[in-house]
């Protein structure tokens, strides 16, 4: 089915049918440092409507914590740190929920603050990561190199400080007592929309280059994973049958929201051409593509709501 | 079928069968920069039956110069350029003669001095590569972020100086033209073993990261393409019935040699554990795996034969 275009005249309609809201972050609401015009407003006036939202990243660059300062800095108001889902959240939630790793373990980590500061924060010791003594060229004889017998798990994320003796010492954490160490990837995002127009590698990068280096498949910890989905949606204590996800990509926003069966017959999601997706590439998926990435709806900002819902 | 084990019994009448021999070379003849003990006497022992040889690697860090000066450094006598395969050399000639890109255009590198000596004795300008001047942080105003319109094919190997700028670079010639610009990949290996007992990140996991994130696929320069295999069978004038691969690795060098129907009869191929692959390894794939990885026979150290075949 085709996706319907959100226009002034089918707004308020349209979101009269539900009572919660999944957003997916950069590309959505903000492009890097800078807010997308009138997003902000578009939240306001749902929110005024008495409309409750979550707000989903597979950035795992950025913790929850960042995250408040961040949505405070762009004018946003009344949100709690209990509204934000990070995949490095997800992570060590991950790790302290369903894999029960016992808390004060050491977790070996290649990926950026986000990750470490969660870890810590649920209890745990995170190794490698961001550690300024791995900021070198690879060194056979460097002691990291001998396994960490205290290691108890490995999450993998985006970061832009990888390098060669890291992630050769993540292989080491990989492949360590046959491969039991549980391994957890924060996305599978290949891009994100960079500064200027730029198309940058994203976390999800990371961590199947790893999966490739190790031969071995990892515990999915963002969208489309629907063990986060799931979470989501019982830690919120949203109708899953009102709730919409509202995303700039196919193959993880609209494919968590669809395949998550959410908003009933109203429709599960909604895509916005503010970030990684055009319009071309909406018609070419609509066109040959799987239905389980095709959005219900499409807006060319979540910030044009501002207007339509006024 | 189970491989055969050589030994001192039957060494002999095995090699009696075969005219050519294809080596792959680390793990095989060398480890890092130390020769495998033996090894040399062996292929001297089989020189001076008349066989042929032609050494094939994965490895495209080192150019046919590189590796001319390794061979006499370990002791090898003899050898000619023409017999180094490296698939920095096969990157080149596949631009050059099946690409057929003019002569002066230039390349965008991922990969380290190899590919580059290559490229610029084939008549090629590579760009990106071991330029120092990418050894910086992320800097999304760089000059190479916008696309050289010059840049009429992209080459990635293994580098261990590789970081997010020359990433984010190298998808963008990725990207670029609607990704039309031919994408060499010089080998899919996972591993290779490393100094000191240690299994380290290998090219092929750099090609299949670029891959992943830039969503193509890419043109596979090295074992076990077929295209590589009749390329050398052809250069070198070898009756492929009388061929044997040796190598270290299953999917690669095993697969390689079986693929290519060498030897006739005779069996395809002989896996060495010096290298990558261990004896269990070995047993789990004759149990549980395609038969196409599966070598005819296998040997503990190809130097073994020094004694077997005196």
């Amino acid at each position: 089915m085709s996706p319907i275009k959100i226009t002034k005249d089918n707004a308020k309609a349209i979101f009269e049918q539900y009572n919660h809201i999944l957003f997916d972050c950069d590309g959505v609401l903000w492009l890097g440092p800078d807010a997308i015009p009138n997003v902000q407003q578009a939240v306001s006036a749902l929110e005024k409507q008495g409309k409750t939202f979550a707000f989903v990243s597979n950035n795992s660059s950025a913790s929850r914590n960042t995250y408040h300062e961040k949505f405070k800095r762009l004018g946003y108001k009344g949100l709690q740190k209990s509204q934000y889902f990070p995949t490095c959240y997800s992570a060590a939630t991950c790790i302290k929920e369903k894999l029960q790793i016992p808390i004060g373990s050491k977790v070996w980590v290649l990926g950026d603050h986000g990750i470490e500061q969660e870890l810590e924060e649920a209890g745990y010791v995170p190794l490698g990561g961001t550690d300024p003594g791995l900021d070198t060229p690879f060194d056979p004889d460097h002691e990291l190199l001998i396994v960490d017998k205290d290691v108890k798990a490995v999450v993998i994320g985006s970061t832009k400080s990888f390098n060669y003796m890291r992630i050769a010492l993540t292989l080491q954490y990989l492949l360590a007592d046959n491969k039991s160490i549980p391994f957890i990837g924060t996305n599978i995002d290949r891009t994100y929309p960079g500064p200027k127009g730029l198309v940058l590698p994203a976390g999800g990068s990371v961590v199947e280059y790893m999966a490739y280096t190790a031969d071995r498949r990892f515990i999915d910890v963002g969208k489309p994973s629907q063990v986060l989905l799931d979470a989501i949606i019982d830690h919120c204590k949203f109708d899953r049958s009102k709730t919409l996800m509202v995303g700039d990509t196919l193959y993880t926003d609209i494919k968590f929201g669809n395949d998550g069966n959410l908003g009933g017959g109203a429709g599960s999601s909604l895509l916005v051409l503010t970030g990684g997706t055009s319009e071309t590439q909406l018609r070419a998926q609509v066109d040959h593509g799987e239905s389980s990435l095709t959005p219900a709806y499409y807006i060319e900002s979540f910030g044009d709501l501002a207007e339509y819902l006024s």
